[in-house]
Formats: C-alpha cells, structure tokens, sequence
C-alpha cells in the first residue's frame, strides 16, 4: 500500500503536540509522544503495576489506549488544519502477553480520505534489545470540524 | 440466539470476583464489578478526571478496557473448573462520547465453546436517569488451562 | 439499546428493494428479501453446492455477504432522501458452520447518526424447526448523498 | 513484526492447491491461486458482472470471500501435518470500491501459534499498470485437528 503522506497542515507536529497534552489520560498512564511524521505517529510507556490484569501483564484496555491515541494522532498529522479526529471503531488483535520493561506503540494511516481515515497499529513490548509485537489493530478515524468534534463522534 | 447459560463451575462467582481482584488496573481507573450472572458481568465506574481523552470525554481505551473486562468475565462464569480466559481479539464501535457521571460496562455470552468463547458487550453512559450507549464490542475469549494462561496468550 | 427507529424516507422499502434488485450478487447466489422494516432488514438464501468452503458447507464470504446486504439494507431505511449508504467496515465473527436448508440473515441498526450508523448483524441456518446462530457482526455504514457514492466509498 | 516462516509441512503447496479445489466458491466466482509460500498466500479473480453491488462494483462479501481464502491458506501453508485451519472472526476495512480488470487478494500471517493464527489480508484492484488497495483484513484462525475441522469451527 501508498504509506507516503503530505501533511495538509504544516503544523501537524504542534497540533499533535498539543492534543496529546490534553489527554490526561495519557499522562496518567505515563504514556509519552516518541516520534511523529506524517501519517505516522508513536506513543512510548513504561510498565507500571497499577495497570495490570490478573497475571501481572499491561491490561488489554492499556494496550488498546496507547495503540488507538497512535493510530488517531498518526491521522491526525494530516487532517486540514480546522478539523478533529475522532475515533469511529477499532479492531484490535492480542499476539502476546504485554509483559515488557516499556511498550511502544505505532499508528501509521493506511488510507486518508476526505472525511475517512483508516489505519494500522501495533504495540510492541520492550524488554532490553527484544522486541516483541503484543497486538495489531485496524482503525478508522472520522475528521470532523473542531466545532463539532467537542459535541459528537459522528 | 440462545443466551441462557449454565455454569461449569459452582463457584463461578467467587473466581470472577477473584480474578477481578487481582486485575489492578480496575482499581487505579475505580472500577467494581456490579453484577455477575452465568454468562453475564457488568461493571461499573465513575467519571474520573484522569482517565480523559482531549475533549474531556472518557479515553476510548479505558471504555474498552471496561467492557472487555466485562466480556472475559462473562466467558469466565462459563468456563470450567481449572481454565482461565484470555481475549484473543475484539472490536469496538464508538456511539456516542463517553460523557456521564458513570458509565457500565456489561459482557454477556453469545456462543460458549469449548475453546472459543464470542462475547458481545456494551458500555452505558449513565446520568441522572438519562442512559447513553457510548460502545458496542464483539469479542473473542479462548479458554486454556490454570497453567497456560500465564505463559501464553493462545 | 434504542432500537425504535423513524424512517425518514416514506418510500423507505421501495429504495430497498431497488437497490437490492440491482445487487446482482444477490440474484447470483440466489439471495432475496425476506422483510424490511425501519432500521431492520432480512435476506434469506437456500443452500447451494456452488456457494461452499472445502468442508461442503457455505464459504465465509457468502455468509459475509448475506449479513453485510442486512445490515447495508437496514441503514438505507433509515436514511434521507437522495442519500446512498456505504459500508465502511465490518467485523464477523463465526459462531458455527454454515451448513443447513437455508440461512436467513438479518442486520439491525444500533446507532443512526447524521453520517455515521453502526449495525448489528446476524446470520440464522435453518433445517426444519432448528434455527442455529452461524456469525455475528458489527458493521459501520456511512451515508452519502447519491452522486458521492457511484465515486467513492468515503 | 517477524514475517519469515517455516513451515512445519514439506507438503504445504500440494495441501493448499487441494483445500482450495475443494471451495467451489471459489470456482463460482472464478477465482484461482497466484502464489503460495510460507505464510503468504495470493489469490486472483477477474471482474465479472454477477459479483457485483447496486453500483456495479464487486460485492464486499466477494472482496471478504477472497481476502479470508488468501489468509485462510496463508494460515494453513505453516499447519502442521493432520490439522485444518478454520476462520474464527476477521474485520475488513473498505478502503475504495472494487472496480478494476482483476483482483489480488493476499493473505500473511502475523504470527502462527500453536492454536491461533492471526493473518494481515489485502485486496488490490488491478487495472493495467495501476493497482488500487480496496480492503484491509485482520483475521484469526484457529487450526484443528482434521477430523474435528468437519465438525465444529471451534
């Protein structure tokens, strides 16, 4: 597939930017922007116990978190400037357990329409020099205005 | 379908609220378990300021991290004596923003296999008396033994 | 979930039935309309030898189609005038083999927004008086005015 | 993610070409195999006008039979000897209508486990010397042994 993208704002970097640090969500998990290019966007965390299903692994719900702010901001990067992202649904598939000293998260957009975006996301554990892929994800993402985006999904 | 289900285990309830316990992520998000049926869980949460998406709405990943806890412990009150559940995948449509003063998750089994569970859920935004639907999900749970499940996911 | 839905298209059956008339896949695998009522639609389809996965029972794809048509179907009742649906995505899940006399797949809508609507789809076997879950599915449709959707899915 | 494979069967392309025979389906829609290897498995259909939706397009159920076949058969090239592969769930994505001379749909495994496989499928439109990605799938597979794979999906 076409993964080469053009940015349709030049400020895609900075808006991503700022959005995340309006996801306090992400904070609360200890998530971190690592690096943002058009159409492409990963998210980086360290394991914490407090976020753990029954077997000491990062819980699902975690996972899905940081693989869908990837793969939104990765659709966001290159949304004309005036509009939003919104996540319309998501598939996610779990290859391992998310056991790992730091997870990194990719988004990259398959497909940027005018009003659809589709895109592919995966989660990696890290643990030394081991790499090991925890979870795919398939995501479409609606843009909308910013004035609708605040009040409705879609 | 057919959605009445009976438990393979007498104890159903207490492995649920055990395996609940132990998921530390429920905690940190204030999470508790509301009702549990063979072959159906809820659970329940309050809207929480870290747990925020940029608009000020509940995460997506913590919405899913809701009803998929719901999902694998409706598969779990079905399972047999000696397996645990883990998801193998899941979807999750988005119908609303995850706006409320609280918000239950509830998982209920469409088809219990030997291996392979499918559950459906949903994710209710409650305020006052108003109830939104904010989520839907299909969900895949495969059943393994005590031994297995902390190894390896499938 | 609501599931009482207004259509807001008098003429809702007739668009239906003309379109699904012009699905000529449909005529292909033998498929017709069983009912259609607002935001809920039914297709039934005999069993056929040519239709069949290497077991003898019907391909995934077939049943895919069935559900997906549903679904598609259920949405158009809801939508405006001059307005066309595409399906965006999907997701099936396989409960069962699709071996029986017939199979009757219906797709139901559980969110009509302005552009956005998200169905929940089902396909029955029947052999005499047994009805027997085959797949589930969760689907997005997106409305479209008619000149939009001859060009371009979204 | 690691995409090199070994298969456990030196027999895997005889045993794909006969499964693949045996879906009359696929001779219905007048599909064939392209190519076949470990964990990577393409398919290929000509345009015909019985497979189509209401805007002369191929049908999403004929688009999903395709890409579940390739990754169905991308799965079994890595079976071990005396088991079946059968589709547990897939999503598809749509990302532009199926209009073009020829379809490739190509299946590839992501990760082989013992019991669940997940696999990567796309759809591309060919038409000359431009090729159009139509479909992204993300499917699960489960492998049986033989005798269970008639009976029961899982």
């Amino acid at each position: 597939m076409t993964l080469a993208h053009e940015p349709r704002d030049p400020d895609f970097e900075a808006r991503v930017r700022d959005s995340f640090g309006r996801q306090r969500l992400m904070a609360t998990i200890g998530a971190r922007l690592l690096r943002i290019s058009p159409g492409r966007v990963e998210i980086e965390m360290p394991f914490a116990d407090g976020l753990t299903q029954q077997h000491g692994y990062v819980h699902a719900g975690v996972v899905t978190a940081l693989v869908d702010s990837a793969c939104g901001y990765g659709a966001l990067s290159l949304a004309p400037p005036g509009t939003e992202v919104l996540t319309v649904e998501y598939k996610v598939n779990f290859l391992a357990p998310a056991r790992g000293e730091r997870f990194v998260a990719s988004g990259r957009v398959l497909r940027a329409g005018r009003r659809m975006t589709v895109c592919s996301g995966e989660l990696l554990a890290v643990s030394g020099a081991t790499e090991t892929p925890v979870a795919a994800m398939l995501a479409t993402i609606i843009t909308v205005s910013d004035s609708c985006a605040a009040a409705n999904p879609a």
